[in-house]
């Protein structure tokens, strides 16, 4: 079969042929992809900036396909386990060490295989699994979003930047949202955002401030503007956090996360529970996650090449087969 | 009637005699004052470490003594407000700007007088308020602490800390202590810490982290040591900030954050329901506060500047009658 191959840290995926994989555990099946979807995990991981990598490795934890004659969706996370606050030791999210999505088949255990919700085509429903269980998560299971609530999130045009929009949009919250490109801002308008602000505008946290006061804000930023979304917070709201792209946070007031008695949550990829709650809401509120676009297989190198530099807004998509 | 008073920034108060103050508001009765405690905010404003300071001013938050011939005491958290998560904006401590407990007679709002569990001393009921209305929401109503729950309290010796240790001990939690003073982990030791490590030791972390993964880190500090706590907490795991006593945090890694899928809650003061059960919980398990000393009105200075080196172990209480 063909698969994208990542075969060496400082290169990305090649096309090749490789052996089609086969099931060798009870409940295990076969998946024959028609799309599969990139996150910044993949890229990192051939820059080398992923603990434990392997190679040579089929990337890729997003994925649509047939199984019985039927479109399903591939959840990513592997052995969460049964507990629905964290993750358990074992925890994987597919695609390294375990083979992922960028090949025509993947064998993977049955409980992971879901059907997709019906309005989605194979490219939309690849585009959802990853980034739709970290953005319901960090805005539900964790955040507990309420509609009419004031919502803030950084670093629009991502692939959970980009759903949790429209999932937060879907429930009637007041969205505000930030990016370094105009561009996005502007994007981010059509789905939602009442208002987009630059984040290299010097005045972007006083710009933000005139919009109200917080009730989540949904951040993967960390570094040194961390410190200001604290004061951006509402009292009694929560930060969900559920990225680091600027390292370590610093100049953080403790007196001002007692005072107004916040919560600073910790979120990451999300429980079986939360996959399953994640695509009955896609379903019933008919969403349709955003693709920045698609490549075909053998355009891999331009589909990484997007993601280093953050050019998308919304998911970058992988075609497989029609 | 006498009472300390507050007349200069840099100045502890002193003794005098003040016109004895009258109820002016509906509901409002006199309490006459047996004993008073002091907690590090009255030190905090004698140097003008607060903000909004008034002088003169009778300081103290805490204070146990007679109304209808009972003993009652105060509860010095005035207009939380009606929602539980946070305190409203009109939210004060009793003691500034509102004339506190150092004081024969104190006039307040017949909701903020609670009857004194029965087996508590004036001097003890006195300790408890601030101290243990704090400790019960950061452990508590914020920290959700379990039976044989691995606990960490930093900075023990205080009077929010060293109650938080007896509340936890009674509850049956694991509970390792850190302090810069070797005897106050000896004499935390007698209070059911399980394990004491000094923090001036450069292994701290170390130590802790063989005790296990903490599901509860109570701190007040912030600072620097603050990104060690993250590590040392375990995967689902709670810290509740309730002080910021060593200043901005920094070098905190997000990732240790959202990997482990951690909860950092901010908690101060408490809500009326707190205090209320709090208040039951005290006399459920007859918990009798630990008290550092007693000294009397005229030894004033003596009291504020054991809290001024933190020498203390538990709460200095000053009575004021017998």
């Amino acid at each position: 079969m063909k698969a994208l191959l990542f075969q060496e840290v400082g290169k990305f995926p090649t096309l090749q042929t490789v052996e089609k994989p086969k099931p060798s555990q009870p409940g295990e099946v076969v998946v024959k992809l028609k799309a599969a979807a990139l996150n910044r995990r993949d890229y990192f991981i051939t820059q080398g900036l992923y603990p434990g990598i392997r190679t040579p490795m089929i990337l890729g934890s997003d994925g649509a396909g047939l199984h019985n004659d039927r479109l399903v969706v591939i959840n990513p996370a592997l052995y969460w386990g049964h507990d629905l606050r964290v993750q358990q030791k074992s925890f994987e999210v597919l695609g390294m060490p375990t083979y992922g999505t960028m090949a025509e088949e993947i064998v993977i255990s049955s409980d992971r295989v879901h059907y997709a919700p019906e309005h989605l085509t194979a490219e939309e429903a690849a585009a959802i699994p990853l980034a739709g269980l970290t953005a319901y998560r960090a805005l539900f299971t964790r955040g507990k979003l309420k509609e009419g609530q004031k919502l803030l999130i950084t670093g629009i045009g991502g692939g959970v930047s980009s759903i949790a929009l429209q999932f937060a949009n879907v429930v009637g919250a007041k969205i505000a949202v930030t990016s370094g490109s105009d561009q996005k801002l502007d994007q981010a308008k059509e789905y939602g955002a009442g208002l987009g602000v630059n984040y290299t505008d010097e005045e972007w946290a006083a710009k933000l401030s005139a919009f109200g006061e917080f009730d989540l804000i949904l951040d993967s930023a960390g570094g040194d503007g961390f410190s200001q979304l604290v004061k951006l917070a509402k009292p009694g709201g929560t930060i969900s956090l559920y990225g680091g792209t600027r390292g370590k946070i610093s100049n953080l007031s403790p007196q001002v996360i007692f005072w107004k008695q916040l919560d600073i949550k910790g979120s990451t990829m999300g429980s079986d529970k939360d996959f399953a709650d994640m695509l009955s809401f896609v379903d019933a509120h008919k969403i349709r996650p955003v693709i920045d676009r698609i490549y075909s297989m053998e355009a891999v190198d331009e589909a990484f090449e997007s993601m280093a530099v953050s050019r998308q807004y919304g998911k970058i998509v992988i075609r497989i087969s029609e």
